[in-house]
């Protein structure tokens, strides 16, 4: 392993100890509503909207410590808004990461305390860390509430059960794949330029590779849902008879609008003069990762 | 109406203005969780936790208009639990305020999305709020986390769906019932008089007049759900079987025990040498207001 690689390694290990150790305690009552807390949150994954935040701060000189609760933050979002997909009235999925979904595990009341748990200790931690300034958290938590809400995540998922079976535009699923996927990756990656205290400019840049990166990201998993291997750990076919990007524009099309996707979010770190630290190559090696064992 | 009356009732309705203004419009898309959001959240209701917010700022020195959006912030967080524990999985309930709950007059996953959309639009409303300065916001912020995380309000749900049929002591029924109603209106009225700049013992007496309020509300509840009128709006008798404190202690061992509460809550606020302005005036009007129409 290269130094890169170990220190990369060495991040995602930070930001693992660290969820567990904001999440509420086994021992703690009531103990179901814990322990389904910490499941959603501390099954094994690979950490990539905290690596954002992480890999972002350091692009612009901040050390990972000082970003790693507000990047624990946006796992916390992520894991809340998966235990919500999953739900019967939703996607009504069994397989999250190779393991029972959350309600299928304990129940449902359960899996969506646990998930609005979540969800709101995001906003403590924020509010709780001591080293950024009050007005670095405000702005963080006014960020991040315009990321999940009602034109973010919430918005995003509530498109998708309306629409379901309707036909789609290609702008249309743009929006669609934004609001589920890039409006949080956008946020956590804009977290740590703004902790690292880049400008504006900057800022927007980095925005705009996080945002390539999530409708990549969400093609991909629609096509590895269509032509994907057996290991995603997942329930496959779940977006049978649902307009997607694949759906609209073919497995060739969609990969192709993948690649471009990519080349734009490069572009998009390229073009406001930063993207010599390793966010571009983790997330790239990433990608390589999936489609390798796709 | 006396003038008292006449200035409750303009703060009243200034919430109510300020709710329809802070929440997505009908026209925006999707249109169906914006509707559910707003069916949920601007339904007529008493507004007492921004009530307590915008009075326990006066009875210091602020008026209401510096509390009001925080003020606001209190009832989305308020709509949003509502939501949650009527939905099928939890207390399966068809009725509240009179009206259909959220998820029989939507659908199940759009009425779970609207309670997360207001739960986390209530962390944008301080966030975004101007006239506070960033380290009021953040500490609001952080109480608020507080009052609705793992030993709040999700965790009064949990518990009481956990523990459903078994026995309670009197000790565990407090403790489910400050959690289920108490925490929220302790953070609400102690979040008026921090924005009014109170001192820490007054917070405190304030915090303390709430926590009792909130066991005197919740007593309440289980005395109208037993022997209540019919105009509550909302399903009876959905306590049969469950421990509350009219199981344990009787109808007029609970009614005892409701009357303690709020002698408590009054003891609270004189001993913080606070209570002069109309927050203790207010709750009590309004509970014989309840008692009344019982």
């Amino acid at each position: 392993m290269d130094d890169d690689a170990a220190f990369i390694e060495q991040c995602r290990a930070a930001v693992e100890r660290r969820l567990a150790e904001l999440t509420p305690d086994r021992a703690e009552h009531p103990r179901r509503l814990a322990e389904a807390a910490r499941y959603a949150l501390l099954s094994p994954g690979k950490r990539f909207r905290p690596m954002l935040t992480l890999l972002a701060a350091r692009e612009f000189g901040a050390e990972p410590p000082m970003a790693l609760d507000a990047a624990c933050a946006f796992e916390m979002v992520h894991a809340a808004s998966l235990i919500l997909d999953d739900l019967p009235c939703m996607d009504n999925a069994n397989l999250r990461r190779g393991r029972n979904t959350t309600h299928r595990e304990f129940d449902e009341a359960t899996a969506i305390l646990a998930s609005v748990g979540l969800l709101n200790r995001a906003y403590g931690v924020l509010a709780e860390d001591e080293g950024l300034t009050p007005a670095l958290k405000t702005e963080l938590s006014r960020r991040l509430s315009e990321a999940v809400g009602f034109h973010g995540l919430v918005a995003g998922q509530a498109m998708d059960l309306e629409d379901r079976g309707r036909d789609r535009s290609p702008a249309d699923l743009e929006l669609l794949n934004h609001r589920k996927t890039g409006v949080l990756m956008v946020a956590a990656a804009q977290a740590g330029a703004l902790i690292a205290g880049a400008s504006e400019e900057a800022v927007r840049g980095v925005g705009e590779f996080a945002r390539c990166l999530g409708l990549a990201f969400q093609i991909h998993d629609d096509i590895l849902d269509v032509a994907g291997g057996a290991d995603l750990g997942k329930d496959l076919g779940k977006d049978a008879g649902m307009a997607t990007v694949v759906s609209v524009l073919g497995l060739d099309g969609a990969r192709a609008a993948l690649e471009g996707h990519l080349e734009a979010a490069r572009a998009g770190l390229a073009g406001a003069g930063v993207g010599k630290g390793l966010l571009a190559p983790y997330v790239l090696a990433l990608f390589e990762a999936r489609k390798a064992a796709a």
